[in-house]
Formats: structure tokens, C-alpha cells, sequence
């Protein structure tokens, strides 16, 4: 390989005996053992053992003298390790390599924590992160991420895709989610934006003729963070021009198969289901379901209208309600206080409380059930819930019942929550299989009740259905996106949809939206001037590139996947990143901070 | 391909003869001629010829409304050209597509300029990017930048190097250029600043048993731009443990012979020269010398000395003076003009004047000699000139007489500038030829007469020559650094060095370098702290795509291979970034405009 080395420490195997190697690595333990020391040597491919027998004695001094974390060069012949000492564990477990010469390339202080501990905090893991990286996960992790780019370059390529890069520095548009801002030298007073995506600039590539482009590349978003969120993320970031919805997946869903296949030799069905949106959210409360889950909601809103019971009746006579049951097949035996937790559980989404009926014995009607809220609801009704929820002796059922937005997070989260519970896995409620699908269908539109206006459920550059342009400023609510979302294990992996090509179908849009034509002008002037220049028929998606390395690992975290991540303060504890500044470079850039405003007496 | 079309326009060839195609493109030029309407119809991969014929009624009337760049889907059967009417330029120049049906996709309103005309300005063509893009010169200027970013990654993935993303939000460290800087909205009076480079990330990570990294990526830099300079650019930064100077130039200059043989089949020499950093500025006066240009620098320093000619004595006597001839074989015949332009041409580059001596006929001695200045040299003197530059009759010498940087700033640049000359190409001193080397054995540090203190040449991470580190703080002007760069035709093309990978070194480095103890700690400990921990000897480079890609398309200007650059104001005229924002944005971000400040009055 080098001058320096001949091999790497972890493919150094049987088929190297009896020939003298050159391995460069880190002390990964050492062991005096019977007058010998064993050194098992570490470098990005695994491990091997290295043996220093005094009678080398300056090898054997050299040994003494490493630590662990050492930094080594070894020369040695390979040889079989004696019968019993075999480790069927590592590649090089059949050899082990007798040291005739070994070099400090650079000593180590001592270690702050074992390499091999798994109960670090993410606090210490974050600010060791040189150190964490070098843990087996950390480097498997990454090197998988890397994989997964690869194969989807080689696929994108094969099917004549290209990367273009585009703009960091960017045009702030304040839609959606909050841009970081990054404030100019040159022109004073004026900022850029780091992109959300390159949602615009990809679309003015397909207008420009360049057919299809992809790209990997951060995304920025100053969002409060949560688990599955960074300031900066990764986009596989995709259009396409000349092809319909229904082409776009395929060649996405084609892409990731094979992608999963190539990098974890995982099979995923061929083709992925597809469901529209108004199925999702009907029955599992959710644009992505987990479909490893195996409970449903059953839609009562309708059924509940005229029942005494009032957190039932009054939630289905809300313009903006809904009133669900999610029947837990054998749920009859669930104790109290597992219902309990449950009731906290949902109270997280909103959920002001979480009624349930306990199916002991149907025959006996009412009497045959066990809940608080029976005796305030009629025979009929209840014969009626029975019967559509399909509940038998031993089921147990929650419901949900509120505003349609309370009850799909709750009871959407709640059904999640039980198919991952020890009772779910225990009964059958979960499935644990990769389990994608597509959710398509999407709304064009969401009220915002606090805005009081319609809001892009997508974004506002999505094309409605053939023939909803019609009714974009007369009845928004009821047109239908070109849009598609891939969900995997209830996770959304990616999301995309047919643009709108015609400049009069983005200003109704934009009406549609109450932005009006000034506004329009001004903030995407650029992408309705394009459009006239007869912009082709495209669309496209974009995956996240560290949910589906997180997913693929089965990590805890995204920040499991990115070598540097921030933690959910925005802070890089490695390299104590955000901080501050000389007042000089704030000058240049014409800013000044706030705090450092004079205040005004009184 | 899809539904929508079955080739590519520019790939439909005589291979489909008789058979019926569906085409998706843009008007390049409609012809009415003989009652018979022309189309080229134009996608990424060239042109078609489309007959609509008055027989086809509906098509024909379709054809008459089309005007140019609008975006049509054609279905017609493939013909023969009639005999006479072959175009050999174009790949589907032997057929043409008899249209049967024609589906106006969008409409075009009139477009500013013809897509052919080469003769537009900048400003033109960056405001109007998106039509500026379908010109073919874009076109191939983008795909081939994409073909070299894929050699490259397919190279490297043969290596085992792994793609590995740094962070765009890192940490402020005011060395070198400017940064871009990103208020924090969660840490109030706190930055993040965009990476000048991942230098130090890529460090970490062979601290942290990557072992071989690489990755395509923005980096950030704040300056007053030029000609090659972008606000961002894009760097192949890679990165190898284990391997010395020598092993890590081999793999990269293999890596870009390549590249250049795969994407354009151009065979670069093998191996590359080398030269170091003294001979570069010796003889060619620059560290990035074009040696397509047969002109060299003669040292003259020592032979003036003593002359009475002021200007000559005057720098041969400074402490950084130098003195030095350029002879230019047969540059005698040149007019006065050209060299009264020479002379205003060097002047841009601090140079006071340009002394010269046409040698008409050295037989004659001080007679043959036509010159202002050979009055105020003495004989000997003359002769030695003559011997040390190898005059002979009918040539010119020009000579650069001041401090060192600026003869060799000036004179290297006359230097390049006759060598590309009319006359430099009709006189043999220009060899157009694809002409890379390696410098290398660069200086540690330069000294800065500004700031009074030694300079980092490279970067502080940059390692001495072996048994140089004890000179670091004792004599640093003789310390030379691992560093190597890669120059083609007088661009680098990227430079790298082997890193410092001991912490006493480093710390050794940064006191030279007056960095103290606690500003250290404060910029660079985490750097420090992961050198304690076994860092490993490592070393790599890293290339300017952009450039690159613009030598590789003969631009004018690294914006000619860049989707979406900015202007020399760092301005992007199409999107109009940057641009003001909103008072709640800053006040989220905890800054002010200082123009917005209360003015005091008085």
C-alpha cells in the first residue's frame, strides 16, 4: 500500500502467512500475558494481534513502553495463532503477526473514556467526537453513508443524471421555515440566505434544458431542534423534466431499492404500496404511517354525532373534528396502569384525556363491556362501534376525540407507541419488516387557522391534478397535488412532485395564497420570468440523506450519522461553534449586536 | 424514455430509420421554405430536423404558431434527408422527423437575445442565466465539470477514499481571508462562520482512523474578488494517513492524469516535472510558472552591484532587492510601441519603468547595443549581462530591477504576457500544449514587513522537512515545509502538504507563528487536544474544481463553468441575492444594521 505499510491491520488474514507485513494503527488493548506481550492493533479495517516476544528486546522494550490509543508501526511475519486461541470474531482471528520491529509513529495521552464503553453520555461522546468516531459503530455508520451516496450516484449516472452544483449563497424568501442569514461585505444592509433546498434553482436547471439534475448537497433550516433535526442537513436532491408522476417513482422507488440492496443486501417489496393521503391520515392518523403496525383507526365521527356523552359529541360536531376508535386486538388484558401511561402519552399531542372500552364478553352487551364511558352511550351506538371497529372478547379499544389535528397526533402517536410496546410485539401488532410505501394525493392546501389563510401543504411551486387549476382561487381546499411522499417504517425518506410549469397557473397559485402580484414580483420574479420561456413539463423529490443512513443503522439519533453534528442547542461542543466575534468583522459586515445597543434611561 | 418521448432529439439518428419517434425540446430556429415548415427542435443532446408538411393539416397549423424557444412534444417517423441536404455537424444531421403530431408543452414569450450570439455582456447573460444555460458552450461546460467530479470520485472510491461531509456551520477563525459569518438565533451574540475550507476537519478525521477522505464541497471566502475568484468555490479536498510527500502526489497527479484522459482524452506527461520553490521564483519569478512559455529569468543581482546605472545598484544593494534579465530571442525586431505597452504593462504591477537592450550586433560591443541605459554600465558588465542571458545578434534583453516581489511579480507576468503574444507565438517562445508541474519545498513562513512577524506561506497545519522543526522558532526563514503544489499552464490546479501530527510540533509552529499559549487553546485546541490522542502521520491536498474545469473549457472565467455565480460585486442578478430583510428576521438573529443606528446629532 505505502512505503509505510503493506496491509491493513483488520484484512491481514491466513492467506498472508508465512510473508512479513507492514501494519500501521492504534493500540486498541494490550495484554502481558506468559512473559509475552499481545497488542491487538487497530486500524479502520478491524483489528489484529501483534506479538512481542522478549527475546526481541528491543521490540519487547518498545511494548512495554505503549499505551493504549498508541499510534504504531509494526513489522512481522504472519503466523497461525495456536489451536485454541483462534477468534472466529475478527477476519485476522486465524493469524497473528510475531513483531520484529515496532515504531511509535505518535504517543497518546491517556484516554477520557474506554472506546468500548456503550453508556456514554452524547455530552461527552459530542465534545470527544475525534474519539467516539473511532469506535466501530461511528466508522460503520459512516462508511455506510458514504456507500449509500455512491450507489445512488452510479445509479443516477447510469440513467443520465447530473450534478450541478448550486448557490449557498442565496436569496432569503422568508416562506416556511426560518433562513439563516449571512450578512454582506460588499453591499451593505443586504444578506444572503443558506438554501432550505435548492427547490428553485433545480427547477430554473430543467427550464435551462438540462433534462435531469441531481444533487447531494446541506440544507439549512434555523429550526428549534429535535431528535431527527440539524441546522444543517444532507438533500438527495433530484428533477427530472418530460416525465409523469407516476415514472418519477418508479425511478425513485427503483433507486432506493436497489440502493438498500446494494449497501445492506436488504430485499424491500417490489413495488412499494401506495396509498393517497385522505387513506393515510383516515386510518392511521398520519401522512406517514408505520405500517409495521398493525392497528388501524376506525372512523366514528359519524356514529358519536348524538351521543349523551359529551367529549364525543361535541368533538364530532366541530366543523374541524373527529372522533376515531383504535381497536388493540387482546387488549382486554392491558392493566390499568398501562392505560394510564397511555393517557399521558397521548396527553403530550394535545389529548385532553383518552377514553377506552374493554370487550369482556360481547354477547352480554353492556354489561359485557368495562369502561367509564358506556352508560353515556346508547345501545345502538355501541352495538354500532362494536361492529365497526370489529372488536371480539378480549379487545380493548381507545378513542380519540377532538379536533381532527388532536386526534390524528394522538392517537396516530398512540397506535405507534402500543405496535412498539412489549404487549404489541408480544400479540402480533408488530411486524418488524423494512415496510415502505407511498403516500400520494396530498392537498394542495392547508388552512391555517391562526393565519387565517390557506398555506401550501407542499410548497407553493407543487402542480395541482389535471384540471384542479381551476378551482386553485375557488375552492382551494379541494384541489389535489401532484405530490408524493416515500415513507419508510414511518419515517418520510423523501418527498417530491410535479412542478408547475405555466407562469398563469404559479400566479394563481400565488393568489390562491394571498401573496399578491408585488410580492410575487419581488421575491420570485426570477422563477415566473422563466417560466414564460416555455419551462418544460418537469418535477422531481428529495430525499434525506441522514434519515435513511439513521434508519438503515437503526441509530438513535441522526447525529449517529454525521461526523460533526450540532446538538439541539445549534452547538458544535468539538469546536465550540457558534462564538463569538471581533467587533472588527462585525463592522465590515455592518452589524452590530443588540445587546451591545446603549440603552436608553428610564 | 417515457411516455412523453422515446429519444433524445440530438440521438436520433439514421439507427431508427422508418421507425416513429416522440421527441420532447425547444424551438432553436423555425424555416418556412417551399410551403414546407422546418423545425430544429433542440434538447440537452443536440438537434433534429422536424418536417411538418401543409398535408397535415392540424399539425401544419400548430407548426405555423410556434415561435422560437417554445417547448414542443413531436411524433413523427424518421426519413432520409433528401441528397444535398446532409448536415455532417450534427449527429442526426442524416435524417429528419416527419411530423405527424405536435403538442405545444409551453409557449415562449420572445426571448432578449438569439441563444448564438456570442457577443453578449456579463451582465446580459447572468441577469437572463436561465436562457444563457441552454447555449451548448453552457451545456458542455456544465456536463464536463459533472464527468470530472465522477472520474474523480470513482478514482478515489478504488483507493478506499470515503466521502465524508464537514460541517458549512463551523467555528470563526479570523486567520487568512475573511469570513463569512452566520449570526446564531439560539446562542444570542454568538456566530457560526462558512469554512474557508475543511482543512481541519479533514485532519480530525484521520485522527480519527478514517484513514482516506475526500469530498467535493464549498468553501467560503470573503475577498475582493478577481476574475477566478467566487464567494464560494468549490474544493476535491482530500486527505490519506500513512503516506509521505512523494506517495501522496503520485495517487493525485495519477488522479488528474485520469481525469484529463478519461474526459477529454488529453494525455498529460507521466510523471509531471517537479521543481522546487526556489528554482520556480528563481527563474520564472512565480510559484504557479506557465511553461508553455520558453522565456527565463537571468540573475543579474551580484553582476550589478557596482554598476553606476542607480536603478540597477540601487535594488541589487537592498536587502530584498533583486535585479534580473529576461532575454526575448529575436525581440529585437520589436517595434518601440510594443515595448512603451510593456512598460505600462508592468508598471500595473508596482514596476517603475523597463529598462532593455536590443543586441543588434554583439561584435560591435557598447556600438552594437541599442539602449537608454548601457551609457551607465561599464563594459565588463555589459559582456557579462550578454554572457549570463546567452544574447545573440537581433535579440532583446528587458530587465526588472527592485525589490524581489516586485520583479518577480512583474517581470513573471511580462514573461507570460510576450509568451502569449502574437509575437511570442510566430517566434516559437509559446508551445500550446497541456504543460502541469509539481512545486514543491515551499518556505514555512514569509515574512510580512506590515505586520512584522512571520506568516504561515501555506497554513499553520503544514509540516516542516524532517530535522527542520528545530529551526522553527530559531531561524524560521529557513524552514522549509512538506508542501507541494500542482500548476497548469500557470494555474494552480490545488496544493497540499504533509500535517503536522505532533502536538509539540504544532504548538512549536504557532509560537513562531506569535500565536500565544491561550489564543491557541482558544482558536485551535480542539486540534491540539486530538494531536495528544495518536495522531497519526498524514498529509493531502486539495483542488480548485472550478478552475480546473475552466482551464479544462478554455473560459474566460471560472462564472463560465459555475450554474449560478456571482458577479465580481458578489452579487447573483438573477435571484438579486443578497438583498434586504426583514427588521423581525435580524431582531431573531440579535443584530442591528449600523446604519440603522440612532444618529447623534452635532
Amino acid at each position: 500500500m505505502s512505503s509505510m505499510r503493506t496491509h491493513y491491520c483488520g484484512l491481514t488474514t491466513e492467506a498472508l502467512l508465512g510473508q512479513t507485513v507492514s501494519l500501521c494503527g492504534w493500540v486498541h488493548r494490550r495484554r502481558d500475558h506468559g512473559g509475552v506481550i499481545f497488542i491487538d492493533l487497530r486500524d479502520r479495517e478491524g483489528l489484529v494481534q501483534i506479538v512481542c516476544n522478549p527475546e526481541q528486546a528491543e521490540v519487547f522494550k518498545a511494548a512495554e513502553s505503549v499505551r493504549n490509543e498508541f499510534c504504531l508501526r509494526v513489522t512481522g511475519v504472519v503466523k497461525d495463532r495456536l489451536a485454541g486461541t483462534v477468534n472466529n470474531n475478527l477476519k485476522s482471528g486465524k493469524i497473528e503477526v510475531i513483531c520484529s520491529a515496532l515504531e511509535v509513529l505518535n504517543a497518546s495521552v491517556a484516554v477520557p473514556f474506554q472506546l468500548d464503553d456503550d453508556n456514554l453520555s452524547e455530552t461527552t461522546r459530542l465534545t470527544h467526537r475525534v474519539l467516539d468516531l473511532r469506535r466501530p459503530q461511528m466508522q460503520n455508520n459512516l462508511r455506510l453513508r458514504y456507500k449509500v451516496t455512491m450507489e445512488v450516484r452510479k445509479y443516477l449516472d447510469e440513467l443520465g443524471f447530473i450534478d450541478i452544483e448550486t448557490p449557498m449563497l442565496t436569496k432569503s424568501t422568508p416562506e416556511g421555515a426560518r433562513d439563516y442569514l449571512v450578512p454582506s461585505r460588499v453591499n451593505a444592509g443586504n444578506f444572503f440566505a443558506l438554501p432550505q433546498s435548492p427547490q428553485l434553482f433545480k427547477q430554473l436547471l430543467m427550464v435551462a434544458n438540462f433534462d435531469r439534475y441531481y444533487q447531494i448537497t446541506k440544507c439549512f433550516r434555523d429550526e428549534d431542534l429535535r431528535a431527527d433535526r440539524q441546522p444543517e442537513f444532507t438533500q438527495i436532491d433530484c428533477e427530472t423534466s418530460f416525465l409523469n408522476e407516476q415514472e418519477i417513482r418508479d425511478l425513485f422507488e427503483d433507486m432506493i431499492r436497489k440502493t438498500f440492496k446494494n449497501t445492506m443486501d436488504v430485499d424491500l417489496p417490489n413495488p412499494f404500496p401506495v396509498m393517497d393521503f385522505a387513506e393515510a391520515m383516515g386510518s392511521y392518523g398520519s401522512d406517514k404511517p408505520d405500517m409495521r403496525v398493525k392497528l388501524q383507526f376506525t372512523e366514528l365521527t359519524d356514529v358519536v354525532k348524538n351521543v349523551e356523552f359529551k367529549i364525543f359529541n361535541a368533538a364530532a360536531n366541530l366543523p374541524n373534528g373527529r372522533v376515531v376508535g383504535l381497536l388493540v386486538p387482546k387488549g382486554g388484558s392491558m392493566p390499568r396502569s398501562e392505560i394510564d401511561a397511555y393517557t399521558q402519552f397521548v396527553a403530550i399531542y394535545g389529548a385532553k384525556g383518552l377514553a377506552y372500552i374493554k370487550v369482556n364478553e360481547k354477547a352480554k352487551g353492556r354489561e359485557g363491556l368495562q369502561s367509564p364511558i358506556v352508560k353515556t352511550i346508547d345501545d345502538a351506538t355501541l352495538a354500532k362501534i362494536l361492529e365497526l371497529t370489529g372488536a371480539q372478547d378480549g379487545d380493548l379499544i381507545f378513542f380519540g376525540a377532538d379536533k381532527a389535528k388532536v386526534v390524528n397526533d394522538a392517537i396516530g402517536a398512540l397506535r405507534v407507541k402500543i405496535g412498539h410496546s412489549e404487549f404489541g410485539k408480544a400479540n402480533g401488532l408488530f411486524d418488524d419488516v423494512w415496510s415502505p410505501l407511498w403516500v400520494i394525493d396530498f392537498p394542495m392546501f392547508e388552512y391555517d387557522e391562526e393565519s387565517d389563510r390557506w398555506t401550501a401543504t407542499h410548497h407553493p411551486f407543487t402542480a395541482p391534478k389535471d384540471g384542479h387549476e381551476d378551482w386553485l382561487e375557488t375552492n382551494p381546499g379541494a384541489c389535489i397535488a401532484k405530490a408524493y411522499d416515500m415513507v419508510l417504517n414511518g419515517w418520510e425518506l423523501g418527498g417530491g412532485s410535479i412542478r408547475i410549469h405555466r407562469e398563469d397557473v404559479q400566479s394563481k397559485v400565488f393568489r390562491a395564497l394571498k401573496i399578491d402580484a408585488d410580492e410575487a414580483r419581488l421575491k420570485f420574479g426570477f422563477l415566473l420570468d422563466a417560466l414564460q420561456y416555455g419551462a418544460p413539463p418537469h418535477g422531481g423529490l428529495a430525499f434525506g440523506l441522514d434519515r435513511i443512513v439513521t434508519l438503515m443503522t437503526k441509530s438513535d439519533s441522526i447525529r449517529d450519522v454525521i461526523a460533526f453534528p450540532k446538538t439541539q442547542r445549534a452547538q458544535d461542543l468539538l469546536t465550540h461553534a457558534p462564538s463569538e466575534v471581533d467587533e472588527k468583522q462585525l463592522k465590515e459586515l455592518h452589524i452590530r449586536l443588540r445587546a451591545a445597543e446603549p440603552k436608553v434611561a428610564g
